[in-house]
């Protein structure tokens, strides 16, 4: 119910804004005993990190993150385990010459129009920098999880797709995109740079699979496991679209094609044909691999000036200069993934509560 | 938290089967003194109501609701308001021949991994039939926004779009498929009788605008609009994707393409050149519509046979005869629009409780 | 967070008016493949039903509970189980006469201030006859507990306390009162007869106590299994105070004799030579019973005329003819044990989620 | 539904452990635009500080808070403000020979039934240390209160009661005791010194009054005022039992003596005759002043040796020396007054949210 909360018995709470001293998460109702170190932590924050290519956002933070509480001899204790990581390279004054003008696709006029006020420093609680308090909560997740493989990787960048046909997993570690093919990681550098050097940017859309879900996770009717990705994806910044399995293409097949036939032989169940349900029936994990896609919007932070206006409502120009990742999305994969992570930790101890 | 509630302050918990003997909803946190009574839900759930034409399911079902609390001389008293809607037309027998067969695209087997056990007459709780009282819920929703209109339509059935130049909101509740264009709606009623006779279904995108929703109402950062409402619309049978406004478009717009520019002279803020953000920006709403587009994929339920396995084990066929929806998509739409209402009357209870 | 509901992962829902068409209750989260019908929760239903002697009200309720949802072939299936109760002698026009009086001890100025007007017949909401629900949720719950032993009864009535020398379980169900102590309960039949005859009421204390609760349920901080009963017993009409263990003794007692020393022996743990605790220490159950006790004050609604005013603020008179309880603590008891069992049902299963 | 978590739309979370770096709080759902800094937190727990005076624990602790995110040029901007206080007398070596066996009256075994291991620290999570965080929060609950005054204070230690015809609130703060009677303050002073001097502690009763909350807060059924406040007392260390009004002794009432009479002639409504009620009836505020009182077992780390049994079932015996309180319950009067505000500030906001 709480506004910064998300779960319901694994649940984690963020708080922070962009320039505020500090970021952090409280992860309440991890099971105990699990070993965790920051050093488990600190590797997810590090592929989210700004400042790593040229294609991310220039503001240099280390993010590191320190464990406060919930831990005891290296161990999980079952109580809230309190992660923060200090914002060092703050640049509030940066901001101060747009505090009273309202940014397109911001949320600068939404925020002030319920609130009143609203922290302009870098958009203050709703920049994306929260995100890094997400992604220490999934690591923690993750414990939870040994037998489940989580990978989120882009699959389209301004509207260029990867070839399927040359999906590789071991690539998507190897470019500053998480792309999964080499070609299309070549293609995405040129199109980003031209973005960037025109002061526009792009959007993207990431792939998120999990594998080893067994069969079982989830639960009628309102936190049904896709519900909950769902609520869970679009929360991420700048994310507009969700999809579970086929998705919108669903939409396109005919009953007979969009049906994933069964035939004997599964490890742990019937062998699916096919995956257009993206591992999800009625709500609840069928064994088979979740498959989630998400859209982001292009970064509304661009140089190219848009026309806007002030809090007094007078009309001007905005081009942000800043330190802005020209594609929002290619950061978004780690989110994505820790996101993922925390749905199905929370999903699988919400199951071990009802059916043991 | 609750596995069958949604909702934070305005919070609404469903029951029953589709061939149990009734189903239901407790609607909770209303506002007293609202003028209610029977006849301002049963035109809602007429719209839904299977058996209006060839296009739905022929299960014959009256969907007469009954108020039995929450209610007092004609307006709510604050207290829950007990909906329920007997189930008139059960044959369960028509299941029981498949009783032991996992139906492709359906939570048959999903449910027996999870549970163990599973009602499978029509469905049991998985059925669409529960979407009933959600709209009568929908129904109580509406009450607390009278500024608000939420309308539904179907864009796109088994790959034909409407045209959007033909739209005529008129037109949405003068053919059998909410269709906005009736030009589009000739070409579907082609189309779904061709599946109906093929023994096949179709799949189907809806969408949905509220306009009168003023800025301001959504909160940061996991009880945001658009992600409540994503839960909310994923949460629906045979729903496989959520977008809000450009949603998947937007991940192929350049960043100056997508900022919605804003200038002076809104009547109660900037006006905004277009609306991409689909009226919500930061998880909170920019006084602009609201719009949602959900993906419905091809009804599971269908003649021609598809392979599978039954509990044992054992490979077989199964095409389902019973009485089931072409398109589960039309009828989705008075259920999209009365999730819309549901999540729309909650957030403005939440933003009142904070912001005053 | 819903107004009308209880518990975490196992919860449930109540509404309905005492003179209404009906009160009923949605349980959800119960684990499947319970086997559970009717006549599993109608005895504790009987016990708790008024009319049944003297010493209750002498509304004629058969209390019939039915089963609507998420039992399956004698079996709970995992989804919502909604129980009805009609409500049979519904006698309304006994209340239109203070329809308009505010019945001192009541919540009607209360429920006024809050919602601008009221159910008054009978109390609407705020009457004890909702407890009715809650007792039907119980025996869902007794289910998922069946190594615990749950038993609640009468201490003291009028300030007449049983003597627990004399106390024998067996006596508890054999009298009107559930008093473990025959010579008491013989006391207060006469002081409740002397009460009734003067139009008068009295309070009573209730205990409970609930054995095989292993050590180990329960959850810091603020799911503490005393912070959860105290919530629990205090949302019980009429009740002013809850205690644990020594309760309000314990803080007469000095630390050496509060202190529940521990020998070796015990069964799963220590050997407690005491029980102040009541069986919680650090909100976490220690395996000892968990005892509560329970305040109710004496019944609000008596003959004996006493000064209030009505709704336009005019001073008057209000003795209350009706059909009431002389001591509305007695018909409390059994509803502690419904509370006392959906508390540990809800904890038992929480527990099992965080620590498997 | 969290662990650690505490209110519905006003919510606040606290983690931290006595002996870990920091402890700290998240408080979220603060409504925007009220002016708060450190300053108007730091008085109230400069109230729950140990070290005080003779009568409380030796651990020097100054309790400064930080405010890390959440208040934007010195006013709240509706997003999480999460407070930290750091952890600076810390000496976990005190605990490190007590570590392997279970201090009676304490949770180290139930933690230890529980979780499997146990952070001995001091007790860790279940320390008393863990109030401070909440004094915090309530500080800035009391912000959103304006026109409700609070007061705690301590009406009995070790049997001793206060004398009523004594009470002046102007005495509470002027002795080291929350006393509102100087005369028993002094007699107070000689008990704990006795008790101190002989190894043992004493218990102690806390009552608490807010007056000026309107009629209106509160909710049925589950949600009542009184409910929320027996959940926010009981979840405090040491408390095991709590009143509402006249809370026990109203079971020792007749009806017509337990009855709150009302006569014309009150501010907002009926003026009361008496306020037996405690200021809450049918779980919704009358407008008199809201009463708890609650009891506060003697501390339970003793220097007086009290058997028990370590890890490995071996019997030995303890005494506790380190740095204790000799009277846990004095202590425990702010804390209870931040409760009380806790619990008023998340109904007004409820309230505001149902009805306006």
């Amino acid at each position: 119910m709480s506004f910064n909360s998300f779960g319901h018995v694994f649940r984690f709470t963020t708080w922070g804004e962009s320039h505020g001293p500090a970021i952090g998460t409280i992860v309440d109702g991890c099971p105990p005993g699990l070993r965790l170190s920051e050093a488990d932590i600190q590797p997810w924050l590090d592929k989210r990190r700004p400042g790593s290519s040229r294609f991310t956002s220039q503001r240099r933070e280390a993010d590191q993150v320190r464990i406060l509480s919930g831990v005891f001899e290296g161990r999980t204790t079952g109580t809230p385990i309190s992660l923060m990581i200090e914002n060092l390279d703050q640049r509030p004054k940066d901001y101060a010459d747009i505090s009273a003008v309202y940014r397109p696709g911001h949320a600068d006029y939404a925020y002030e129009a319920k609130y009143g006020l609203r922290d302009w420093r870098g958009g203050g609680r709703s920049s994306a920098r929260e995100t890094a308090a997400r992604v220490a909560a999934g690591a923690v997740a993750r414990l939870i999880l040994p037998d489940v493989s989580i990978r989120a990787y882009v699959v389209e960048i301004g509207g260029a797709a990867i070839d399927g046909a040359a999906f590789d997993e071991a690539e998507i570690d190897s470019n500053p995109f998480f792309c999964p093919d080499t070609g299309t990681a070549a293609r995405w550098e040129r199109l980003i740079d031209d973005a960037r050097k025109a002061g526009s940017s792009l959007g993207a859309i990431v792939e998120c699979v999990a594998t080893g879900v067994p069969a079982g996770w989830g639960a009628p009717i309102y936190a049904k496991l896709d519900s909950e990705l769902a609520a869970a994806m679009m929360s991420i910044n700048a994310v507009k679209g969700v999809e579970i399995g086929a998705g919108f293409a669903a939409a396109r097949l005919r009953g007979e094609e969009n049906a994933d036939a069964m035939r004997a032989g599964g490890d742990h169940g019937p062998a699916f044909l096919s995956n257009h349900a993206g591992g999800v029936a009625g709500g609840i994990s069928t064994g088979q691999p979740v498959v989630v896609r998400v859209a982001f919007k292009p970064t509304s932070s661009i140089l190219m000036p848009v026309s806007t206006v002030d809090r007094d409502g007078n009309e001007t120009e905005i081009g942000i200069k800043g330190r802005h990742d020209p594609c929002v999305g290619i950061r978004g994969a780690p989110v994505v993934e820790a996101m993922m992570a925390l749905v199905l930790a929370d999903q699988k101890l919400l199951h071990r509560a009802q059916c043991g």
